[in-house]
């Protein structure tokens, strides 16, 4: 499998998380977000992928995008470790935790939309740094609350095992801290990232670990 | 069942085709987003879905939220008429659909998004409808491009019949017309949410047929 890959990217961060944990080896094919106006744009990269984003995951003679369809069609063809539970309803559970953070935080503070509002809008970095940090206290408040309330939580979103939704969550974290967002207020995800760092997969998978990684 | 839905909710909208196709009665509770500064935000509310966003379906004693996660469910629980493919790189085809509208057009452009750029950022009418287009014709022109270069579509984003793609589709085409996008540069895509307004289902889950609808 061949992994087209972002350092930064909280989505290719996803994908990379996945095939850690399946023990899935793979080739790292670095695209710069940012060098050269951004390589995803280059018409190569569109070829692979029309959207222009990373991740993009190559198995075999099958281009597959978009980082929760990756961690789907992973789970389905390598089921073990399962990063899914078994019933129905908790399924639903941790796929609601992932969509939460994939949906209704990620893309609205995704490096397009910020170059969007700087450079067509031109509004100040203090208001970019303040548009930031408001879309991620909204999700993770109320994520916060969601996973207190719940009694799945365990070591991790669903009992003691890692799932999609810690593999949407890490990243999530990652991504807070970076921006300096104190999450002192967020015991549960603080917990739940603090213990899978604990775990060589997540460790594998940070930032600061991959070909590309830049200080 | 029942439903917390807006009728001009994009996720919603999903919920409401989901179920129509799998032929699923449900209790429609109306939940408006607007009046009297958003019910989603009120504490009763926000005691069902801590995320205060529609929709939030409550099964027997459960309840779940994001629109993406409940259509799995549904699928899960209720496999007939299957509304994800048999394979799983076709799946991964379809839900790549679903995840490019839902996660990288549908956040960008949704109400308390606009509402904060109104609001806090202060943008102008003419700079939101700008924003709105420049996303949804970046997100509609890359799934063209992708859908007219892959041999799977049919009536529909995959063969003949509807799946999570044309569910995630259709309300995404419904908005664009609402804000006066022109559709014309888009023929696959305009052509699959003509086919799928042809089922009873699709026609049933519009906006402008629910018991919370206005003019």
């Amino acid at each position: 499998m061949k992994l087209y890959s972002y350092f930064r990217s909280s989505a290719s961060y996803r994908v990379r998380i996945a095939l850690a944990l399946k023990g899935l080896p793979y080739e790292y094919a670095a695209v710069h977000l940012l060098r050269g106006g951004g390589q995803q744009h280059s018409e190569v990269y569109r070829d692979v992928n029309p959207e222009g984003l990373v991740p993009t995951l190559e198995d075999g003679a099958h281009t597959l995008t978009q980082s929760l369809a990756i961690l789907e069609y992973l789970e389905e063809l390598h089921p073990s470790p399962a990063l899914l539970p078994s019933e129905a309803i908790d399924r639903a559970y941790v796929r609601s935790v992932a969509f939460q953070l994939a949906c209704d935080v990620h893309p609205i503070n995704n490096l397009r939309v910020l170059q969007y509002l700087s450079q067509t809008i031109g509004i100040t970095d203090d208001q970019k740094t303040a548009w930031y940090r408001h879309w991620i206290d909204i999700g993770i408040t109320s994520l916060e609350k969601k996973l207190e309330a719940d009694r799945r939580v365990g070591l991790f979103v669903y009992g003691d095992s890692p799932t999609i939704a810690d593999i949407c969550l890490v990243p999530q974290v990652w991504n807070a801290r970076r921006f300096q967002i104190s999450l002192e207020r967020y015991p549960t995800i603080t917990r739940i990232a603090g213990n899978a760092m604990e775990l060589d997969a997540f460790v594998q998978a940070d930032p600061s670990k991959q070909p590309d990684a830049e200080s």
